[in-house]
């Protein structure tokens, strides 16, 4: 706890905003920027000071794993309605990091080959090796909750894949992956706004789709999906948060914290030299 | 040219810093900022201008992709030798762009699997889509660079990557890829100082290599096989530019210029709405 943006959080976000036992999603007002005692205005001076902060453990985790392969890996699951802001959270909190130590995959509908395989396949190959980043922009998650909506699958089958999901969790915990799930909550109401925007906007036309509309007609499932999903996969090793998103500059100050205190915990180390300095020194010198 | 930045550049870096008939890297001054009328502390606030210049292009490449599949991409290819900053380019040019619309690979040392193959083979599997920009830190010119100077493949073997690649970069640019070739020059003496502060900084040791002296001795056949790379591959669909690079600052600034006239000369739109926004307007207003 160093910086001034640290102090202005009255309580942990990853103990407050953490899914444990008794969590109801319905219990959470989107629009409150819980832990952070400040606005705005102080928010984005924080995350700016959070951004040197992030990069800075970004970079020794990296370093550190070019010399220990048991390096951890951070996994940054995002999961989220649409216009939740996913998109603002890889700009703003890992666009400010270091490209080279980032492995950010947005998964789209499934391709014709991924469907032929098991739900997992594509997403078993981009985990991120030792000292990287990862980031998922949706995951595996959209299985068990467009996958349940819709009824892409059958109800056992989903149930097999809460089951494959914690297997697969615990696997990638027990092989030093730090999972950083987030659940970004904006309001039905907040979500309005943001499509009427696009809609009214000819520079935000690209990012509109009338599927939209069709799939914000389900939100009460999709709200009961989600939390299913909670109360199936937080896990002790692999844990959900639920972020507060109507304020945009919260959700990402919320995010960045989770990920900064996550590398904090990793407290990774610059690496030794594995050759003789002077030696190297001096070899130098005379070239 | 609508920004201060450019306002600054007494010359276009695209034509001044391009290998064309004739050129000849051992004229080039590593130290030089040619065609730029200004100093560091000028050189970083154009940068800052210049990021969100690139930035807005980007995302507008991007949003076009999004309708129309024949929008270009863009691939820039980066090659120097060891320190003579590839990595601040990524971090400080591409890194203020959404980490969203980049497809960032970083060529390592051949596995055997890909040994196996024709050194193009892992190449063409990191070539952009439409829409994103690539880079590529380090290519296949290491394949006719480290390959010739350490002898890894023989004369004829290289004489056929040149063919090669000359045919792999005509079908990029034949299929709408936009190819920035940049080469950072460094001095050899700039090298040295830069490998000993590695040395110095324990924070830095662990990039440094004791095989960066052993390259680093080959430094005059490196640099004969960089003019062979120029003389061989300098097409004009596909053109070299060499960027003075002892300043960090000016290069930096260039590689930036660089890719923001080629997003300029692409002049990406926004697409149009493929849906009634009007229509849109009223069934999102319902729910």
């Amino acid at each position: 706890m160093t910086t001034t943006s640290e102090d202005r959080w009255t309580a942990d976000p990853g103990e407050l905003l953490r899914v444990s036992e008794g969590f109801l999603l319905a219990d959470v007002d989107p629009d409150a920027t819980p832990g952070y005692d400040g606005r705005k205005k102080e928010g984005r001076r924080d995350l700016l000071a959070g951004a040197e902060q992030l990069a800075a453990l970004q970079e020794r985790l990296y370093a550190q794993s070019s010399a220990d392969p048991s390096t951890p890996a951070v996994l940054l699951v995002l999961q989220a309605m649409d216009s939740a802001g996913k998109g603002g959270i890889v700009r703003h909190v890992i666009g400010a990091t270091d490209p080279q130590g980032i492995r950010l995959k947005a998964f789209k509908k499934p391709t014709p080959e991924e469907i032929e395989h098991d739900f997992l396949w594509r997403v078993e190959k981009e985990v991120p090796d030792p000292g990287y980043i990862g980031v998922f922009d949706r995951s595996h998650y959209e299985d068990v909750l467009i996958g349940a909506v819709r009824e892409l699958a059958p109800p056992a089958e989903v149930a097999r894949r809460f089951e494959a999901i914690n297997d697969f969790e615990g696997r990638l915990a027990a092989s030093g992956t730090r999972l950083v799930k987030v659940m970004l909550h904006i309001s039905s109401e907040e979500q309005r706004a943001r499509l009427m925007e696009r809609l009214e906007r000819p520079d935000k036309h690209w990012k509109y789709n009338p599927g939209d509309v069709d799939e914000r007609q389900l939100w009460p499932r999709y709200m009961e999906a989600f939390q299913t999903v909670f109360d199936r996969t937080s896990t002790s090793q692999a844990p959900w948060h639920v972020v507060p998103a109507n304020a945009k500059w919260y959700a990402r100050l919320a995010v960045q914290a989770l990920l900064v205190a996550t590398l904090e915990d990793i407290d990774p180390r610059w690496p030794a030299a594995t050759y003789d300095v002077a030696a190297e020194k001096r070899r130098l010198a005379a070239t």
